[in-house]
Parts: C-alpha cells; structure tokens; sequence
C-alpha cells in the first residue's frame, strides 16, 4: 500500500489535511474536536466546579476507536511523578494511536500559568508579579523554559497566558493576571507567548474576551462593558500577543458580554479573530464552557444547541471533555440541526494543527526524554530572579529598610511560615495537593521566616503567627504583640491564602467582597502599630489590598504578588538589603476598601472631584515602586513639534543613578491626550523601559512615539488617529511625572487597520 | 400697527413660532437657549459644584434686551416666601417682557422632585418611597398637587421625574430613583408625569440617559454599559413616560456611556428620541452639563466647540445659565464654526413650547394667585397616605409590632429625633437650609419620637440618641443600652442624613463606599442587640444597608425611605399598628456590604453558584414586604397555552384576606425566559396591581400578557420577541412565587418598531 497523500511529509500542510478528512467518518472529524479527562474525578470534590454535572461515563476503548482529539491535564489533576507521567502519557497515546483507523495520536494539554502545573515542576512567580517586572524578556526566558518542561514530558499545548486585564481588584484572579493596563499586559504577555512557542508548545490566549469585567468581580458574573471599552482597553492584549508573540491557540471565555457569551459570539471568535487578526489556529472552549451555554448562560436548550452555538461562533474544541461535541453533535448533524460544514471547519483547524506539530507523521513516536527534572538549578535560578525584580518596596519614608544584620526582629503574621504562602492558585501545591494531603509539596519552597534567619544570620528573630489568614480568632494577638515589643523592629508577614473556589482568599472562585486585609488580619496589624515598634509591612498576596487605614503609621511597607518558590529567599533579601528593590506597581493600591470597581485608566470624571464625596485616588498609584539608591532624571531638550497623524517623533529621558548602590529605574511613558471626540483617560501607559544602573552611571532611555499610539475607538467604531495637541509624560509612576513633551497632530482623522503599531520602539544609550 | 402673525392665537403654533423666528436676530434667537440664575451664589457655597467656575458675571439688563429662554430657580435657591416670590418672579418677568423687542417671558423652571423645592412647601416621601407603594394612581395624584402648586406661583416647568434605573445601591441619588425594576420606575414614573403635565406644568424626564450605572457609584464617573444593558434597561422607563405621560421635556444627563458623554449623543438625543420616539418637545442640559463637555468630559476645546457639540446632539437649552450658549455661541455662528441652522432648531422647539404655554400671546399676564398655600391640608393629607403606603415591614417573626399600647418603649439612635431625617436631599429643608441656618424649616415635620408618643399615650417612652449618624464617637452608647434595659422594648431608629456633595450619607454626591450602616449606627445596634431586650429596626434611608449582620437577632425591622414631612406619623403608625403595613421593597436589602453593584435583574450567573465564593442573594428581595393581615393566594386554573409571537393570555391569581383585619396584598407578575438568544434575567417584573381587602374579602387580579412583554434586543440591536416557552410567575415578591403558568409562543422571531406594546394592563374583580 503507498502512502497516503495525507501522511505524506512532502506535501503541504492544507493538502494533507483535506485529503484525511475526506476520509474521514462524521464521528472520526468529530473525535478531533475533544478531549477527554482520564482521571478526573466526577464526585464533585475535583478541581473544577460543575465538574460532576458536565462528566459524562464513558467508555475510553469505545470512544477512542474513532480517534481523540485531546488529552486533559495529564500531570495537572493527581500527583504523578514525572518520569513515570510521561511514559504514563506515551502509553496512552499509543493506545490512541492504535485504536484509530488513522493513527493519530492526541495534543496533550496542560495548565502553565506560572510554571508547569505538575508535581515536581517550578513554581515561578505569579504573573501579577511579572507585571510588576516590568522586564519582558525575562518573562520570555521562563515562559521558555516552561516549554522545554511541558516538552520534554509529552505535552504539546500550554493553557497561558492569561491577557485578562483587570477591571475590579476584588477578582479572585487579578493573581493570574499582569495587571490593569493593557499595554503591560500585552507586551509582557507577548514575551510569554515568545518564549512558550520558541519551545514548539502550543501558547493559548485566554480568556478571551472580557472575562475580569465581572460585575460586582463574582468570578463568571456578567460583565457590564460596552464595544470601546472592549476594544480598547480589553482586546489590544491579545492582537499583541498574537502579532508578536504567535500564539497558535485561543481559548474562549466563559463570561458573556452585555448578554452575548463570548463562546457563543461569532463576531468575537470569527468576525474579529480570524477575519481581522487573520487567527489560523485552534480555538479552545474554556473548561465545560460549551455546556454552559445551555446551563449556565441558557442561550441554548440542549447539549446540542450548545454545541451548534460554540462550532458555529468559531470554537473548534471542547474542552476538558465531550459533554457537546460528542454524542450530541453527531446525532444533530445526522438529524440535519448542525450542517456538517461546521464539523469539517472546526476539524480542518484541529488537524492542520496536528500536522504542524508532526502529529500526523508515520515516523511520530511518543517518547519521552529519558532524564526529566522539572525543577532544574537553572529554573531556580530564573524563579529566583523574577520574584526579586518582582517586589515592590511601596514605602520607607524613614529608611528603616535594609534592616540592620544584628538587630532583633519580630517576625509576626499568618504568612511568615507557611511556604505556600508564596505561590497562587495554578501553582500544583495550591491546585491540587489540597486533594492529596498526604502527598508532600514536591519542591522546596523556603518561607519567609526561614529565609530571613537565613539572610540575617546575626540577627535575633522571633515568631508569632498571630492570627489565621482568614479565621476570625483574635486570640494569639496578644503573644504577637509581646514578640513585637521585644524587638528593635516587627515584620508583620500577612496576606493571602491561594485557593479555589472558595478554598482561598484569592485564586479561581475566591472573590473578595471588598478590598480590606483577609479576616482579622487588618486588626492585627493595628495591633502590632499601637506597641509603637517600628512596623514593617511585607504583604504575600494574589491583589492589592486597601491600605490608607495605615498610612503613615508603618515604618516600611513591602508589596510582593506571590513570589513564587524562590520568593521567600527574594523578599529576604529585599528587607535585608542584599536585594535592591525595583518592582513596579501593576496594579494600583488603593486608599479605601470600597469604590471598586476602579483602575487608573480614568477619564477626569473617574478622578477625585466635586461631584462625589468618594475620592478613589489610589495610595499607591500604578507603576509605583521605590528603590534603595535614587534616580535623577535630567530634563529633555524640549521642542514642540508637529506631526502628522502618521508621523513619529522621538522623546527621551536622561536617568542617572545618585545613590551608592547598583539598582533599576523603570522609565515609563504615558500618553495625555487633552481634547478628543470621546472620552478618554487622563493618562495611559505607551511604553516603558526597565534600566540597571551602577552608582554614577546615566542612561538615555529614547522612545519612538507613532501618532498610531494615540488610537482609540472612535463613536463609529473605527480605530482613529485625531489630530490635535498631545502630552507625553516621562514618568516614574503614573502619579509621578518627571518631563512632558508637547506635541500636535495635523491632518486629517486617520483610520487604522489591522496593521496599526501596537509597540513603542524603545532604545536605551550610554550618557557620557 | 396690525398684529404680526406670531402674536395670532388663530394660526398654527408653527406658524407663528416660523414667523417670529424670521424676525429675530442671531442674539435673539440664541438668547431662548438659555437661562440666567438670579441670586445664585457665585463664591463656591452655593447649592451646586462647579457654580463657582461656569457661573460668569453679567449684566442682566443688557442681557434681557434680547429676551431670555429661562429663569433658573426663582424659589428653590434662597428662602423666600411664597407669595413674595411669586409676586418677585411676575416683576422679573415684566422687566424681561419690556427689555425685549418681542416681548416674550421666560419659562421659569424649578426643581419639584418630592414635591416643589421652595419654602413652605409640602415635602412628600422621596421616590425610593412611592416606588415602595406600588400605586402609581397615588403618585399621580401628588404630582397633580405639585403641579398646581408651582403653577399657583407662575412656574412653568419642574425638572423632575427622575427615571433613572438604580444598579448599584450605594450611589448616592439611589433615595431620588423609583428603584431597581425598569418597568416599575416606567409605570410609576410615568403616573407622575401624568399628574405634573395634567395640572399644565412641563414635566422633564431626566437623567437622560445611563447616569444610575457610574462605575464604583461614583456621581458622574464613567459609565460601564453596553447598548444591549441600554435599551432593556435604562431606556424603557423614558418611552414609557413619553408615550404615556406626555412629559414635554427632557433633561440630558452628565455623564458618559462607554465614552460618549450623553449632552453630546446625536443618536440618543436626535435619533432615538425624536425620529424613533417623535419627541417634539425640548431638551435641556443638566446644570452646568454644556460647559461639563470641555471641562469635564474634554470633548470640546472651548465654551463654543462645548455649545457647538450640545447643539449638534439636540440639547436645545442649557441651564442653569449661559456659559456656552450666550456669546461663545454667538460669536462661533457668526465666525462660521456652527452653523446657524442649529440655533434655529432649538430656538424653534423652545418657541414652540412656549407658544403652547401662552407666552406668546399678547395677553399674557404674570398674575400669581391671590392666595397662596403650598402645603395646604390636602397636600399633608396626600403627603401622609403615600408615607403610609410607602413602609416596608421586612421582618416581624415574633409578632412583636403592633407595639402594645401600654408598653416601655426605648426610642434609641440618632434619627429618632431628627425632622430632617424624614427628608430627602431635594427637599427645600436639606437642599437649600444648610447655607441660611437662621431660617425656619417652613413646615411642620414631626419626629419619629414625637410621633410615637402622640400615637401611644399610654406608653413609657424613652430616648436616647446613642451617636451621631456619620461620626466616629460611641461614649453615649452607655446610655442607650441603658434605656434599652430599662425597657421592654427598644426602637432603634437608624439611617441616613440627606445632603448635598459630601454634607451628607445620602443624597447627590453622598455615595457610599460599602452598604455598611453610617458611621457607628452599625455598633450601636449590636450593643443594643446585645442587652437582650427585643430590638426593632427602624430605618430611615435614602438607600437599603446590608442586614445580614443581625439577621435572626433583631425581633421586627422596618425600613421607611425618606417618607417626607408626614413620614414621621406614617411610620409610628406602622409601629402602633394603627396602619397595617403594605410597602413593598423597590430595591433589594442586601446580605452583604460589598459585592455590588448588584440588583436582581440577573441572569443565572449574576445569581448565587459554585463559581464565586461571594453569595449575592439579598436578605430582603425586589418586592418583599410584610403585613400584619395573611393573604391566601389560589390556583390558578392552569392550561399551557400556546400563543403567536404576536399573542396574548390572560393569568389571574385570586387573593384573599385571611387575617382578622385590612391590608393590601401586592400582586407581581414576573417573566421567566428560559432560553433566548442572548442572556436574560432570570425574572423581571412586567406587571403588579396593590388590591386592598378587608378580612375575608377576595379579589382576583388578572394580567393581560401580550407577548411585546417578552421583548428584549438581540444581537443585532433590533428588540424582538422569540419563539419558545415563558414562565409566568404570579408572586408576592421576586423570590416569593406563589404560582406559575408555562406558555410556548409559536411562529417567527417578531421584531417591534416603536408601537410596541410596554405595559402589561391588568384587571381586578370580586370573587363570590
């Protein structure tokens, strides 16, 4: 027998997947649009809510005749140890393979939101944290590391990263995010999307769209958005990613928009993404996001019609199981409901997919590398990095930081000893170990306490933990008191618990009503301020939280977004000195516990006024951080130029480092635009740069402004470039701006296409 | 000289309106745009923010030669004396009439939002109150007496109702909404209209449109809404107040949806209320909301680009006075920056209306009324009705009101003692008192306490204020608890202080960071909870607090909303049982103090699920409310029709009084859609009809549901009616179903123009 066109290497890729499914049954397309969950539990005390109304028993030897599609979390739903995961995985898909008429195997898929979510595997650092980077690249070295991980056990496809911006901090998954402004978000999250791909795995986008809207921030509640808010704030993370990053898969969002479900949205899935972005890659369902489309959203009345709305939208996948597209699909195409061109569309994309990843190659063989460490030095080293860029020193007014090597300290809080205290809730330990409490971490994880004893070796340090993260116990108060009282200084430990659905104080499902310190935690902090001990503050947590009830009440105050495995000996250092501050606030901190929801992408009116009692101006404003040395920043020559609404013009700031110790400024530009046809923030991030400066030395940090930077959805819905006055602010925090340039646009109203700049080129030069 | 044709009442208004215009000047013309506040405060403490920077200096004689469109609160900005100001007003408009060539008055406008805003007034119960009634003949009744009141001193038109939907209750004009249920702010809404337009005063529907829904209830900031939350939503009340009440103005709200600032929406204010809804009468700016677009908006350069923009959307008049529209305008015309065809539109409507009002006639006389009584018997009388229909009795398990007549009662907390906690932000006494401390409040206003002593002669009461309502201080909780433990009984009288931009906890500019009572009412109620003696909540608010804090401890709650000058007897009454309680809740009480915004109009994910920790679910629903009688509710003879997307049915409850004495029952008719195309509310309210019944009598309530009901706008922006099966539900709140009758429409997806039907009409008759 010759080969067939579709096995045939030579041939392209469309080519050969037209020819294979030419061959192909109704219920073998079908088998490629679905994934199954071996091992997933269906008692509903598994990972995911509704798991045990959406998991249908089936018969895997049955269903696998006709092919498979995808394989759900093979290391991410019960500790396996790798090695054996991964021959566990090759075997199965040999099964697969042997079971179909055509031999192809499965894309395995995994979570990988901060690492691998497996046993064993790196814990890096949240990506609210990497926002607070504000390094790019060395977000793309991890994402590329995770991807030599996720490879070198057999899988082929990544769910992260995570282009949610956030819109109300009290979201139980601001954790998961980069932030609340999009350009951040984009730009880091391309560098994500850069370096899981450049390791062949599959990148998914998700979730797409508008999912951090949720009114009221109940996880999956309806968000109350309307199209330039969408697309302008929501939607640019994503084209980014998409353009620099190439991402090959997107995953559909489980919220509806102004009542039309994103999985069910054909503008959103085809109109937009494939038509207009010109997206050729697979489209995911979030998880049991299909089904909801009939339970949860009620726009359809059966599995089927929830399967008709999702294939005909533009999802090609249902994931993590078959409830829709399995049974319920094939039987409404037999039955004329669901024209089979949707099948065959969806298929086409599943396959060409397959193709690209070697999947349908007669030489495909499942084998795993034979030595796998998930946790190698160097991913240590690279964990270790990124949460000590990642930490953000909000305050010192008294220069009570660095603490000195031999002083006594009182170290008090729910979080000062518990090593999870350091990871979020896609973290394995967070995500699953909870099931399997008899199975340890997996990795070492140093907790603060430790690793400040570590730090501090001369150093008499004490321990109370005080209260519980969330309990409503006050009385181990009074012993934390006394440790503080004996100290020359007290750092107070507190902030969240990673959990799901409810489990936690932040994480998937663990919402917060307001934005005051989890349980009595807030209490204790006044506590520990009355004994009139310095109090170093040092927050572990997935959000910000209100902090104007302490203002000017604590000698310091540490922001740190869960740091991750190496976080403890990062934030050690940072309190000991050995590490120089340089996080970034991705996120503002707010004054009061209320008033959510509120960023600080505002137009005036969203500004403190007249007009309203409420003042919601943060305490800590986005972009925000402090550092052991100083930065001057010497003023730009100054012109007032005029451009055309396509021209560029360069603006650059001088920084130099005043201080005796080596240490990073973020320079950032904002963009002002003073009248418009719409309304529009005050200000709003385009670009930025991170520079590292020796004691004495200067860098030029130049940025190439294009007149595209200042687009926004106009009221007709074209992306537009107004001529007028702009201001660029050279800042170090958005509340904090060093230089403006005044520019003006002339010319006509520009409309832009799908090729507008999304990007500030940035240069950094050496200053005699 | 013969009379010019505008000045003839024989020919058609148009005619004559067409004919003047021909004659005026550019100055003449514009000069009808506007108004001028006389007496206004110019130095920042006036009634209004921003009075201070778009308040110019003019000369009011050179002004008026070219005439003038309004005058701008002749009572409601200072105290005068009715008739004084009446007699004050026919001089200005006398001076006005001989400064101009034409000699045409001004429309004199006033605020009567409950009631006229002016001294010695009648204050009625706020909005939030009558929406509390259900009994939109009553309210019409109050406006017909408003009416007759402003127009017995020569005002012409009164900037009320406001039909803004609530959607997030800590915002601080919840207390002047109608509530959270757009058909019943429509229907009661719409009443009013009908009463204010029915005694000749314009009434202005405002705030036109989306204000409720600003992100965080901030006043004025951004709004967050998509067009479909828009048309379902926010929208119908207007329509329904258009097309049944006959409103002849229209003032355009602050603030911005999604961008686009309202006071400068051509397709709100031209396209969607005068070519789909034919609106033909004016539309006025909100105070100051002209010059808000440069300044607070920036969608326009200058006072003219401002002017320029309000025109070109349909703003006809600005108000209070003339930042945009007096000379900027004039000089934008006459430098061809605005075309003059724009002035001559609005000129045309506001001539127009005036024509209708007599103003141009050339016999007009500014003769007020010899006598004068703006809170005559009748008024107090009518005041005192909608005060004791509007008192919700939430919870009484025990049965421990109707307070025994002879009991020892403690009167606790710092409302019970307070005139002005009957009243609501816009009342004469909260909104204008506060800057002339030395004058009277003008009407009789009885406390709460006082009340409760006339109406229990033979009780022991007790007072003690317990604190303040916002302020920090707790030393006289002491004696509270001491009063309570001297008691059988303790009222707690909690609540709010109605003010203005921060004078207040509720009222416009007054919002609420959380739904947590003020200050330290919240405390002071647990301590008296704690005595032991049984505890009844009285709360007099402008918005609902979250209760679950004390549920199950207290022993009876009542929540009255600001009930006006006669609010105190209503509610003691309520509490000496002289009146039976039959208020029903227009907005929920809430559970919890964060989570919002949140109002039951939700989908089933807006809804309490295992996705989100946070629980939604109110203590008190959309429409609950107790009585001391008990109703039964009968079946319903159930059939399951099947009814044409066009179609009606007839469902009917029949309700009996099966208790020992009067009350009134609250039928509601609720819609449950259990799948449409796009999300829908899991109910809504679509019909309701009070029925008062003495013991043992019977009534049955029968609702006429037309499919138009069902409506809702579809993806594409069209509002159709679906196919499919309906849930009626007959209940007596919207989570107390009593019955349920399935329906299926059948044939094609209908698609409404704007006949389509908005109200459910219903009807009661006796039973045997």
């Amino acid at each position: 027998m010759s080969t067939a066109p579709w096995r045939d290497p030579a041939l392209p890729a469309a080519t050969r997947v037209a020819d294979l499914l030419s061959r192909m049954t109704l219920e073998e397309k079908t088998a490629q649009l679905y994934g199954v969950w071996v091992g997933a539990d269906t008692d509903g005390a598994g990972v995911a809510p509704h798991q045990h109304d959406m998991t249908d028993a089936f018969d895997l030897d049955e269903l696998i005749r006709h092919g498979l599609g995808q394989l759900t979390r093979p290391f991410g739903t019960a500790p396996v140890d790798p090695a054996a995961g991964a021959r566990s995985l090759a075997q199965a898909q040999r099964r697969i393979v042997e079971a179909g008429r055509f031999g192809i195997p499965a894309i395995a898929h995994e979570e990988c939101l901060a690492g691998f979510t497996a046993w064993q595997a790196t814990a890096y650092p949240v990506p609210l944290a990497w926002g607070a980077t504000f390094d790019p690249a060395l977000v793309e070295e991890m994402a590329r590391r995770i991807g030599a991980d996720l490879r070198s056990v057999g899988v082929h496809q990544g769910l992260a990263p995570v282009l949610d911006v956030v819109r109300d901090l009290r979201w139980g998954r601001v954790e998961e995010t980069i932030g609340e402004d999009p350009y951040l978000v984009g730009t880091i999250g391309a560098a994500y999307v850069r370096g899981l791909e450049s390791a062949g795995i599959v990148a998914t986008l998700k979730h797409f769209a508008g999912y951090a809207s949720s009114a009221g921030a109940r996880n999956l509640a309806p968000v109350r958005a309307g199209v330039r808010e969408f697309a302008d704030v929501t939607l640019p993370p994503f084209e980014l990613a998409l353009r620099e990053g190439g991402a090959r898969s997107v995953m559909a969002a489980y919220n509806e928009t102004d009542g039309v479900p994103a999985s069910a949205d054909p503008w959103l899935l085809t109109e937009l993404l494939r038509e207009e972005w010109q997206f050729t890659g697979t489209v995911v369902s979030d998880y049991f996001g299909v089904g909801f489309l009939e339970t949860l959203h009620r726009v359809a009345g059966t599995p089927a019609e929830a399967a008709h709305r999702a294939l005909a939208a533009g999802i090609d996948v249902e994931l993590p199981t078959l409830k829709c597209f399995g049974e319920p699909l094939v039987a409404a195409v037999r039955a004329g409901a669901v024209p089979e061109e949707l099948v065959d569309r969806a298929a086409h994309r599943v396959l060409l997919q397959k193709c690209e990843l070697g999947l349908l190659d007669e030489d495909w063989q499942p084998e795993p590398q034979e030595s796998i460490d998930l946790d190698a030095t160097a991913n240590r080293a690279l964990a270790r990095r990124l949460a000590q860029e990642s930490v953000v020193l909000l305050d010192n007014p008294d220069g009570v930081l660095p603490l000195a090597p031999d002083t006594r300290v009182a170290v008090v809080g729910p979080r000062a000893a518990d090593a999870l205290a350091m990871l979020g809730c896609y973290s394995f330990p967070s995500h699953v170990l909870p099931h399997h409490p008899e199975v340890p971490t997996g990795i070492e994880i140093p907790t603060l306490l430790e690793s400040l004893r570590t730090e501090l070796p001369d150093a008499k340090v004490t321990f109370a933990e005080g209260c519980g993260v969330a309990d409503p116990d006050t009385s181990d108060f009074a012993e934390a008191v006394a440790r503080a009282t004996e100290a020359d200084v007290c750092v107070a430990v507190l902030g969240d618990r990673a959990g799901l659905f409810g489990r936690g104080t932040s994480g998937e499902g663990c919402d917060a009503s307001d934005l005051r310190l989890p349980g009595v935690q807030g209490d204790l902090l006044d506590a520990l301020v009355a004994t009139g001990v310095p109090v170093v503050l040092v927050l572990l947590t997935g959000r910000p939280y209100a902090l104007g009830r302490w203002h000017g009440r604590l000698a310091a105050s540490v922001q740190a977004f869960f740091p991750g495995e190496e976080g403890g000996p990062a934030v050690a250092g940072v309190l000991s000195g050995r590490v120089n501050p340089s996080g970034r606030l991705p996120v503002s901190v707010p004054d009061l516990s209320g008033g959510q929801p509120w960023t600080y992408l505002q137009p005036p009116l969203g500004l403190a006024g007249e007009v309203s009692n409420l003042d919601p101006t943060p305490l800590y404003a986005f972009g925000h951080g402090r550092s052991y040395t100083t930065f001057a920043w010497e003023p730009v020559e100054g012109t007032h130029p005029t451009i055309g609404t396509d021209g560029s013009y360069d603006v650059s700031a001088v920084v130099r480092n005043t201080g005796d110790r080596a240490g990073a400024e973020v320079v950032q530009l904002y963009l002002h635009d003073p009248v418009a046809s719409v309304t529009r923030p005050d200000v709003r991030l385009i670009g930025y740069r991170r520079v590292e400066l020796e004691p004495g030395d200067a860098a030029r940090v130049t940025f190439r402004f294009h007149a595209d930077l200042s687009a926004f959805t106009d009221r007709s819905g074209r992306r537009v470039v107004e001529p007028g006055a702009l201001e660029l602010r050279l800042a170090a925090s958005s509340a904090d701006i060093r230089h403006t340039a005044q520019l003006t646009l002339t010319g006509p109203v520009r409309v832009l296409g799908p090729d507008r700049r999304l990007r500030c080129e940035t240069e950094v030069s050496g200053v005699g």
